[in-house]
């Protein structure tokens, strides 16, 4: 199959890497993934500083290497919620409990342009060790590292 | 992985065969597929006539056999949207675009009960060749056969 999927990636934390897992899975062995990664410009909305475009592109290719995975697959740019979505031929869209309401915006935009809706696939979100999700805001704000385990100086500086 | 889907199966149309095709494959050859389906009172509620529990449990195990998925799989009567869904441990729901909002629910209703929510994949309708949805509701009216030919007595009596 050919999978969608996107987001920040920064840090890489569980919870990407089991949104890429997921999708490697899906696509399977012979198949393709496409990994929009959000522009420097369209990250810089985000509410903690982020990491440069090529930055987080290599730490994404340094885990599909590690990890073995021989489907296809291309990181492009996203510089809005949708990139290529709305007008690419693929199967299925791999989204987290956020970001399946753009998914399901996705599905009724390609309906309006005449293309084939995709299917959509929702992981639930990683927890951490204090069963909150884990996520890049948290992680910058130095509460949780990137497996979600607590840090002794939670609630302080990022340090 | 360990798979939840649910239905009425009635016919067994391309839309159903989809839904459990995708059940098994994401459950891969060792997983293990929950089949939910809907209970002869509750599935009373369509408006047009339902084949027995029975007739429509043996069409969906002639269908598993069919395909040689090795994956273990049970059939469950349901008797309302949830069924077990709420209360056992599995890791995703197999849902259709029209039963999504279900799925969502579910979720909800797990976290309230301090279950783990579960992934959700939702496959688009199949089209029949008028390029509408394929439904049972559909095939019932004799519009269609249970691949989405259109059929030559359509808008007639399903004969």
């Amino acid at each position: 199959m050919k999978i969608m999927v996107g987001g920040t990636f920064d840090p890489l934390h569980d919870g990407h890497r089991r949104l890429l897992a997921r999708s490697f899975s899906l696509a399977g062995p012979d198949g393709r993934v496409i990994i929009g990664l959000t522009s420097d410009r369209f990250a810089g909305s985000k509410t903690h500083p982020v990491e440069p475009y090529e930055t987080r592109k290599a730490g994404i290719e340094r885990f599909v290497r590690e990890e073995g995975y021989t489907a296809a697959f291309e990181i492009e740019p996203l510089s809005d919620r949708f990139g290529s979505a709305l007008d690419l031929d693929f199967d299925a869209l791999v989204v987290s409990e956020e970001t399946l309401p753009v998914a399901i915006e996705i599905n009724r935009l390609r309906r309006e342009r005449g293309k084939k809706k995709v299917d959509i696939h929702q992981i639930t979100c990683v927890l951490a060790e204090d069963g909150r999700w884990i996520s890049s805001t948290r992680i910058h704000r130095g509460e949780i590292d990137e497996h979600g385990r607590l840090r002794p100086d939670a609630g302080t500086s990022a340090g």
